[in-house]
Formats: C-alpha cells, sequence, structure tokens
C-alpha cells in the first residue's frame, strides 16, 4: 500500500513562468485523482507525465479562479484527444453550468459521459466509494462555500501467514480468500483453526487530507485526526495575520496547530502568496509548532509507504 | 511608423509544454492590442515581458476554447493586480455571459471598468477608432461564428521640410500644425505657398490582417488587400486537405494562395495541427505559390517599419 501526492500547483492567485495556481494528483490505490485544477494544469499533467487517460475523478474545493480555471480546457482536451471513457466531476453546483456554457458556446459536444457531483459546504459528506477507497468532502471556512477533501484507503484483506498456511494440508489455494477475508478455517474432523493463526495484519490503511483554502478551522480536527498526510494552506506568514483573516486563509503557524491537533502524520503546507519571493519563513514559522512539516513545490512528490 | 507582432501562440487545438493556443500581442501606433486569448495567454505575456498594464483591448475571434479559454483567467489576474484602467473586450456575445458567470460563482466584483462589444460573422464591421488605428473585423468562414481583425493605421500628419519652412521668415511654430495637415501658408502680401513645397509626405500607413480560423474564403480578399503583413492560418498541409476542409480550416497552399490574390506584402503562416512534428513542409507548400512567407513561431517578434 502507498499513496503519492505529486504537486502539480500550490501558489495561489494568478499563475506566472514558474509557479501554478492549485492542482495535485493522488495516487492510491491504483487510482488517480486529480484535486482541484487551476489555469495551466494540462500542461503541468504533461511535464510531471501524468497520463490523462488515467483520471477518472476530479475535485474542484471551490469556485476562486486559482483552483479551477484549468478544468473547462482539461475537459476540451480530454474531448480532443477522443476520450471513451466516463469522467466525474466533484465540486460546487455551479461548476455544472459554468462547463455546460463553454461546450454551448463552441457548438461541441462532448462525447465521453461526463458526470457532476454537486458539493455542499455545510456537512461533510462521502462523495466517491468503492471496494478499496472512500473519500469525503471536509467544510472549510472561505469566503465562498468551499471544501478540502478526506481520502481514506479502505481496510484490506489480511495477509497470508504462508508458513502457518502450508503446514496444514487441508488448506487448499481455493480457500485463500475467505482466510484473508478473515474467517477461521474448519478442518473435516471439526477443528478450528483460528484465522490469527493463518495470517497478519493487513497494512494499515492510508490517509490523506487536502484543505485549501480555509481560515483557521479548529471544526476540522475529529474528521483529520491522525491522517498520514495533511496538506493545509498557509497563505500567509504571521506578520500578515491581519489579511489572512480578513480574506479567508491561514497562516503558516495556523496551518501547523491544525496539523499538531489532528495529531497527523506529515503536513505540506501550500497556497503561497505570491508576495513572498523566499518560503523558508513560513516553513520555520509552521516548525516552530508542528515538527513534520514540509513546503510544496511545483513537481515535488510525496510518497508515504 | 512601425507595427510589431508578438506570438505567444499559434498552434492548434490543445496547449502543451513548449506550444500555446493562439494569442499574439500587436503593437501600433504606441497601443497594445491582445488577439485572441488562448489558455496560458498571461503566462506566454509574463515570459515576453509584455505589461499587463498595457493592455486595453482584447480582440477574439470565436469561441472555441483554443481561442479564449485564457480570457477569464486574464481579467482575473488584472483584478488582483489592482488594475483601474478600464478594459475592452471586442468578440462573440456569448462571451459576456461566460465571463460573467465565472465572477458571479466566486462572488468576485470587477473593479475597473470592463466593457464588451458584441462582434457578428455576417458583414465587416468597424469596431474601434480613435485618430490613429482603425480596426474591422473580418468575416471568416468556420464552424461557429467567427472574424479576424484588420487593424489599419491612419494616414499621419505630413512631415515638415525643414529647408523649405526656414527659407520663410514669415512662418512662425504655431504654423507649422496647420502646415503638417496639409494646409498652404499664405504670406502677408497675400503670396500663396503651396503645402507640397513646405512638407513630405507622411509615411504610409501600415496595416495587419488576422485571420483565424477560417478555410479558404476569397471573399476576404478586396478587405486584406495589399496589406503589410498577414497571418493566415494553415493548419494542414494539402495531404491533409480534406480534414482541413471537413474542419473548416485552410492548408498552407490555401493560405498561401489568400495572401497572393490580395497581393499582400509579407505572410505569416500559423494554427498549426498539433500533427506535425515538424513545419517545413507547410512553409514549402506555401512559398510554392507565395514567395515572402514564413511560420510563426511562439515568442516570435515580426516588425514591420
Amino acid at each position: 500500500m502507498s499513496l503519492k501526492l505529486t504537486i502539480l500547483g500550490c501558489h495561489a492567485a494568478l499563475p506566472r513562468v514558474n509557479t501554478n495556481p492549485t492542482a495535485q494528483i493522488l495516487e492510491i490505490k491504483n487510482k488517480h485523482f486529480l484535486i482541484d485544477c487551476g489555469e495551466g494544469t494540462q500542461v503541468a499533467m504533461r511535464k510531471n507525465k501524468i497520463s490523462f487517460a488515467k483520471i477518472q475523478h476530479i475535485f474542484i474545493s471551490h469556485l476562486h479562479g486559482d483552483h479551477f480555471f484549468g478544468l473547462v480546457g482539461l475537459i476540451s482536451s480530454l474531448r480532443l484527444l477522443n476520450r471513451k471513457k466516463e469522467l466525474h466531476i466533484y465540486g460546487p453546483p455551479e461548476l455544472e453550468n459554468i462547463i455546460g456554457i463553454h461546450f454551448e458556446a463552441s457548438q461541441s459536444i462532448i462525447d465521453f459521459p461526463l458526470y457532476f457531483h454537486h458539493t455542499q459546504a455545510i456537512e461533510k459528506d462521502i462523495i466517491y466509494e468503492d471496494d478499496k477507497v472512500e473519500i469525503q468532502t471536509i467544510p472549510l471556512k472561505h469566503r465562498i462555500p468551499t471544501t478540502g477533501f478526506l481520502f481514506k484507503e479502505k481496510e484490506g484483506l489480511r495477509k497470508l501467514n504462508i508458513e502457518a498456511v502450508e503446514k496444514n494440508p487441508e488448506i487448499q489455494t481455493c480457500d485463500y480468500y475467505n482466510i484473508k477475508k478473515g474467517k477461521d478455517f474448519i478442518k473435516e474432523n471439526g477443528e478450528v483453526i483460528k484465522n490469527d493463526l493463518l495470517t497478519f495484519s493487513p497494512n494499515k490503511p492510508l490517509s490523506y487530507a487536502f484543505c485549501s483554502d480555509t481560515s483557521f478551522n479548529p471544526e476540522m480536527i475529529p474528521q483529520i485526526h491522525k491522517v498520514d498526510l495533511l496538506y493545509h494552506e498557509s497563505t500567509f506568514k504571521q506578520e500578515h495575520a491581519d489579511v489572512a483573516h480578513k480574506t479567508g486563509h491561514s497562516t503558516a503557524s495556523e496551518a501547523a496547530t491544525i496539523a499538531k491537533k489532528a495529531k497527523v502524520e506529515r503536513l505540506v503546507l501550500g497556497h503561497f502568496s505570491n508576495r513572498y519571493k523566499e518560503l523558508n519563513s513560513l516553513l520555520s514559522e509552521a516548525r516552530a509548532v508542528f515538527e513534520n512539516v514540509e513546503l510544496a513545490e511545483e513537481g515535488k512528490v510525496f510518497t508515504i509507504d
């Protein structure tokens, strides 16, 4: 089991030559999820060798341009690339209309199945679930309705203790699945072999929380408790805390406080204001509160095994 | 007098790492006009050191994404950069609504004066005029309503023949403006000095025609007759003429035929299909018809003095 986060863009506001607005790819359980899609995301995907075809689910946190202005272009490109597979978009309800009128104006038909899933920012919601992953919205506090996203692996099958299994000749290959699911094995003579003698615990399910954009919001803490990786916006330094509070953003130290209180494993800071030429002071301010913290950076990959 | 065209993007369809969809800056009479605005245009402007503040007029040919998906982001950036000056956008009527709903969804107010000027693609129209420049639409033939744009300098003032002027002590500095406007000078004794003895002809006014996207369309020829510079789309090679015709585009040879028949001075080819790894055969095909032709290229500047 592993989780891989590729940062395509981690700066606030407008795109520049070497920095991009928010977009990232989460690989978890062999699925690729695109989170936010600022202008230039499709080019950033190409730069980072992310296959367009692998993206089947796109999550948009809110409708400020630096989080979704690249979406219509990406959908348009998928169309031009003859996509056939379905695409699911999760975001605020207005997004569906915004995308729709572009294609109406260009008299283009999207000829692959495109599904919109409307999010709300009032309370958490399970918006995606398969046999391996569950995805929830995280209500955030920003100037307009905004949600983060919590990606949780489901607990996998138990792992066979091959040595123990092979000691019991009655156990056949066809029994493995039930044993991995946690069932005891019953021998022909009625004797029960307890499952924990035949298996090891599965790997701990991994989890990732994406929280951008938001002001300091302790209400999210129970929901992101002990996640393995937290991406939290830290648009401003402490000296600009007043701007942060006025604009619905967080300081680095506030991001770290959330990480600490939620007892997360690892924190990544992002959504940096373009006013800062160097970001190390954001890192220091956060590290004073929470040790295991790093800065996001375009092209950087964070892996958890 | 001079005219400077900077290519920000000259490829069809989707943006890639080293090529951009259509966008260009025309500098004429100290004014900067942005023509089309594909995704990534604002970053291309930064790369090419084009000041955002200098852009006051944006011309959008049609509503296929590769010609305008960068516009909402650019307007949004101008807003974030505290623009106060007015901005004029010329394009199909639906564009106003498309831009509007983005800002409605983000609950952002555009706090500089933003004016939309709706174009139509049925007949040519003067859409901009000041004392030095006139801009017309050029109706093109594409799959959806599309216009090109014709930029024409107005004839300037005549140039003083300083030597001749100084020979006539009655002529004062305050008379210069009328003389430059073409008036004769009348001496105190009633004697008339003909204007052409006191002045030289002004420089020839320059003109530029932008024609993308369009199928072969001889109807435009009278309107672009003898322009100094013509940018004409040449999406396809001759071997793909059938695709060109089906999709409302031109081949390089068709672009050159338009240039030849319109007796233009210089032709620039652009809007290249992404299917071509090398573009020199497009150039050769055009050159077989019209000698003075070049390929557009991201970052390339075409100057006419």
